[in-house]
């Protein structure tokens, strides 16, 4: 079942502007409550912490927070919390991320375990995550509690998921759904669920804020995955290829590698297994890439999980929303470099219709 | 203010069996929690943890845990939650100093770093911190939940204190203290007050008890720093020196530096803040960490914090016990080299007297 969108010209610096604007009073609190979460005895601590957090991330997942709290008119400073520990969480595992990956960079900076070491990454992360519970408690919801601590443990068995993956070609597309479903998708679906719960709605829409955490998560994942090949760095403060150079197995390399052939395996074996990587290797697999249609086909499976119209969306002004966030646009000249952006414009208008 | 402490003639292996005895039914409830808790989708999680799990540690907090709970006549389960949760803490503690001490052994085996990586220890740490969270969650005390939170911030807190100073020979005595406050003292402290929390009894005696685990945990600590340079590897699981080799600096190093001669600091710096140790080096450091006495004075300060009988000693059963773990032994021929045991031996009997 595939879609087709249809997409009205807007200014391409729309950006998140119209979530921004729902969330944005509440966004304040959060940023000032973020940096008194980061203080501490040790100096060494908020200097990383700012490094990280003042390092131009999108906040989403703190937005979307706020935003399935606010659109059941909660009005307390619960969302509030809930949203700055989602954001620690993020942050903690961010920091452990680079240490795992051996990264170099991170939203086009030095990652922090370059400039403070490993050592630091691991103590300081462990110190954020402890602060976002803190910070959860004094919520006083136990279930909000229940949902987090939840995603905490799975973010984490994802992680590990991941890692006795690495380098293991024969990984099939559900066994990396089910990484990406633990490792990305669960804080989406964590953050997207405390809403809800923080005001007092049901556990209907507690289900159903989950479940559209979860699908925007695995599309988030997927996207990501996609612009590693082919997306510009400057819009993730990523490095295109970076995956590829950390021998990352993402969804791309399983499906070229499945449809590949023995020549094209040898390749995938000597760079991503072997981690033997020369001068235009890089090249060479996007071109492999793209000639398997795998970079297109991820993309296609993140608007599989895009939120999709139903009748249920009157009643779901953030899915409204995220429906309108998806922009896709597809280079003519590249063939199948589809770029996504997580964009609200506000003259936007993206209509995902089943074909 | 000095304590002599007089020991009675008692069998060494006693262990820790009148504590053991006291919690042990709840103690096995505890251990087949651990192992559920250490299940997971991916496989590595149970063998790491496993590792660590197995290889003999005292399970001393776990066991206050439920000793605290039990002294006030506690009856329900949730003390078997929150005692799986802080060994849980513990353990994942364990798997991540490993890494950031670059450890190579841990209670007498391999550490899990040099088994499964660096990458699998700082994950599984991360897996278990996050199931402890998700077990203290379900015994429903925001109370508890909020002593363990902060306690692992805290901890976290205490190890980045620890790596900024550490290899830093100006560190004094205070600023020693502050750092095993955090990164040992509060686990005990939290091990000990979520007893009487759970079982609904007084802020005074959560109060009471927080502090005893606190001066439990510093005496704990410091008696640990002595015995790298003069106890028995077959104990703790340690090797003699592994904090000489890892460069760490202790209670018996900053005593001695601080008394020290040019010559010696000279030592002190090559040693522990240029990493350069040689043959011999780790003998030489215990000839200058005797000739100062530096050994013995740190026995001496675990000594001042351990707790003292007071006349509210009848009402805490627990500190009556722990007076009893504390048995010294003065080896003669060894001049200072102090051995500790927590033991309660249900013969033994020593007696505290202020000076």
């Amino acid at each position: 079942m595939g879609v087709v969108a249809s997409v009205e010209k807007h200014k391409p610096d729309a950006g998140i502007a119209l979530l921004m604007s729902l969330v944005d009073a509440d966004m304040a609190r959060v940023n000032q409550l973020i940096i008194d979460m980061a203080g501490a005895n040790a100096e060494m601590i908020p200097e990383v912490a700012r490094h990280l957090i003042e390092s131009g991330g999108k906040r989403l997942r703190p937005m979307l927070t706020l935003a399935s709290a606010g659109m059941f008119g909660y009005a307390g400073d619960g969302h509030v919390k809930l949203a700055a520990s989602v954001e620690f969480m993020h942050t903690a595992t961010l920091l452990h991320d680079d240490v795992v990956d051996e990264s170099e960079m991170r939203r086009g900076k030095l990652a922090a375990r370059m400039v403070w070491g490993n050592q630091a990454s691991v103590l300081v992360g462990d110190y954020l995550l402890g602060q976002a519970f803190r910070k959860m408690v004094e919520v006083g919801s136990l279930e909000a509690l229940a949902v987090l601590s939840r995603a905490a443990a799975v973010i984490a068995e994802g992680e590990v998921m991941q890692l006795a993956a690495a380098k293991d070609l024969s990984t099939d597309e559900d066994a990396y759904i089910r990484v990406i479903d633990a490792k990305t998708a669960a804080l989406f679906s964590a953050a997207c669920e405390v809403g809800p719960i923080v005001a007092g709605s049901s556990d209907a829409m507690r289900a159903a804020l989950a479940s559209y955490g979860t699908a925007l998560g695995l599309a988030f994942q997927l996207v990501d995955d996609a612009l590693d090949y082919g997306g510009s760095s400057v819009n993730l403060g990523k490095r295109t290829g970076d995956d590829f150079r950390e021998g990352k197995i993402t969804l791309p390399i399983i499906l070229a590698y499945r449809a590949g052939s023995e020549a094209e395996r040898a390749f995938w074996t000597r760079t991503i297994e072997q981690g033997e990587i020369g001068d235009g290797d890089l090249e060479k697999a996007g071109e492999i890439l793209r000639r398997h249609g795998a970079i297109t086909a991820t993309v296609e499976r993140a608007r599989h999980y895009a939120p999709a119209p139903s009748r249920r969306s009157t009643r779901f002004p953030l899915a409204s929303i995220a429906r309108r966030c998806w922009r896709w646009s597809s280079s003519a000249s590249a063939g199948c470099t589809e770029v996504w952006q997580l964009v609200v414009g506000s003259r936007a208008s993206v209509v995902l219709t089943p074909t």
